[in-house]
């Protein structure tokens, strides 16, 4: 069995813990798979590289930047290999030159293109534990790019896919996807399974324990992935196509905190407003999500939605900057709120999950200020104060103990 | 004009410092040279990675090393280019993969092969400065490898023969070579010139300003040197094939204390003795300096030489071990000696000089334990505690004020 195994800085952050990860990987090993293993930077390296870069420059090439933070899983693979060495097993590390991993040109948030797998299969031949830096790749100048925050889980996915792998395992310091946040709800349940979109409605909304583009990859190619814990052997969470239809209504409830809602106030009603106004935030790669068009006064109407709080100052900056094009007479911004949200592929098929979210609610007294939905999602917007006990109530009204 | 610089990392040890290697190298620039930078890692990078190997494992692989420690330049010349990127002038980073500066596979001593001067030179033509990591380079397998410690040097001299430089400058913190360590000699004169063949021998002698592989490279391709302060502008030291006829006899005295002396006792006097001796140590690597045979009673002899100090248990072993098939009665070893030697391209033509060198140390009551001459050098051993005062005698006596 070829077994793709993925590691986080926190399980790599010293010697101990890089000689604990290094024998779960020889057990496999010594099984007799095939095994290899993605690794982040160990422990804070990457903030520190950061640090550093800002130090050097307050605004650092993104280029450079790349080329900075790349030395972090180097680091990392490097370690690994030496401790596995004194282990007594055949290893090598390799980067993402000499893997060639081919990725778009966008430092800071590159994609894989293709991903030769001739040099790690020579390696794997050779009977060899092959340790693969996380997180970067090459673009088609020979420049170190880097996939952005959280990318080892996409690099560990698209290795898996490029290989054929058997099974691709992220590890992490919870034992796996749970229902909620287990730091807010402490009667959260782990799930076994969850499906691919399911699982990219959570990490969108915040459930930081898989990277986004990586369930996205992993839902391209059909590469099934467990996440579980690296401290113990406790089964993780499945993700995959399709999960059991006798599953739960809904797989889990997500808060996000780092959302503000922008209005653009008393704009003229007429076609191609919003049009003008996403077009000039989607130049400037800002995402929007929820997004509400609401009727005013005297032939205008209001337009509001929520943008991560990292680029508010922008968003505030471009429309001001254009305020007379978009015909907006006041700009607001809110970044006191929090977004909730339930996701369960079950809805689809179960009208009233939103009513009995939207109760819930309710009966908990609390304020809702935006609404969205898609169809395995609802997600609503309030005051950030009241997130944790709205995520309580919604989670205590959908999850059976 | 194309100017490659060098800067060692105590020149870049920080953001200061990297901020005023970056103006000294812009200057050039905007005086409408190209510039190519090569850069040590940052301060004491390089030992702090060490340690962290040698934490990782007591014995770890010289792959692996060489792929941890190929991080510290990296970050430095990624760190360079985000400061000349915050000085408003364009460059670029590149590594030892982006350049292709292909070398041999020998990890941690490997030798350049061949350097490609396209990436350079595009980026050159784009008007951009660029920075290059010292000391490593990829070999035939696209791995890692580094050239040994100082190997920054070489890489700038390397630099300089593939890309046809006008000049190559070695940037350090004193402010060229001299004839004598100054903080052992105080009145040392600093040098104007110097010849290929006399930086070699003083380069391995122990003067430490230039690295000795770049120093053959330099002479092998013809590459002109200047060694230069990183901290003033006062006029460094030029090495070159031939200097003015009308130069000092010699060019300098060095001291290496870093030597032992090993004596193979009442060994048969039989053909192929000494062979089998040095033919045993130079298959284990081993540098052999000084040879003496000397007569020893009973139709026996014995053998002495020197060696540096780390490799004496090595050598130790290695000859107890064979001890019968050399014949040895004993082994002895004295690592409480040190070498003084005179060098001077201007010897050859001038008899004598060992006599006068003989001289000044008998004068300063200082007794000789072995002696080895070159064209261009004469060296004595003696004991380490009075290798200061030898130093100063010697120098007094060739060095005009």
């Amino acid at each position: 069995m070829l077994i793709v195994k993925k590691f986080g800085g926190s399980s790599v952050a010293d010697k101990e813990k890089i000689y604990h990860v290094a024998q779960r990987c020889i057990e496999d090993y010594q099984k007799g798979n095939e095994v290899v293993v993605v690794l982040s930077a160990m422990g804070k390296t990457t903030d520190k590289l950061i640090e550093l870069a800002k130090e050097m420059a307050p605004n650092p090439s993104k280029r450079e930047l790349d080329m900075l933070l790349a030395t972090g899983e180097q680091t990392s693979v490097a370690c690994m290999a030496m401790a596995m060495g004194a282990l007594g097993v055949p290893c090598v590390s390799l980067n993402a030159f000499q893997v060639a991993m081919h990725t778009t040109s966008t430092y800071g948030s590159a994609r894989f293109k293709r991903i030769d797998s001739q040099r790690i299969r020579h390696e794997l031949d050779s009977k060899k534990i092959v340790i693969v830096t996380g997180f970067q790749g090459m673009n088609k100048y020979d420049d170190v790019t880097t996939l952005g925050r959280g990318g080892s889980d996409t690099t560990a996915v698209a290795l898996a896919a490029a290989l054929k792998a058997d099974a691709c395992e992220i590890y992490t310091d919870v034992e796996g996807i749970y229902t909620g946040d287990p730091r807010v709800v402490p009667n959260a349940k782990k799930l076994k399974e969850i499906t691919y979109d399911e699982m990219l409605e959570l990490a969108t909304l915040g459930a930081k324990v898989l990277h986004n583009r990586s369930v996205e990859v992993a839902k391209k190619y059909g590469v099934q992935l467990v996440v579980r814990s690296s401290l113990n052997t406790a089964e993780g969470t499945i993700v995959k196509e399709e999960v059991d239809v006798e599953s739960m209504l809904i797989s889990g409830v997500a808060v996000d905190k780092n959302t503000a809602r922008i209005a653009v106030i008393g704009v003229k009603d007429v076609p191609g407003t919003a049009f003008k106004i996403f077009n000039l935030l989607g130049k400037h790669n800002i995402n929007v999500d929820i997004i509400i068009q609401s009727i005013g006064r005297e032939g205008t109407k209001d337009i509001s939605f929520t943008v991560a709080r990292d680029d508010v100052s922008e968003v505030i900056a471009l429309l001001e900057e254009n305020k007379s094009r978009i015909t907006a007479q006041r700009i607001e911004k809110d970044e006191t709120v929090a977004k909730v949200s339930v996701v369960g592929a079950g809805m689809q098929s179960n009208p009233g999950v939103a009513a009995k979210m939207f109760e819930a609610i309710y009966n908990a007294g609390i304020n809702i200020r935006m609404i969205a939905t898609s169809e395995i999602r609802v997600t609503v917007l309030l005051d950030e104060a009241d997130a944790d006990n709205a995520m309580r109530a919604v989670h205590d009204r959908f999850i059976e103990y």
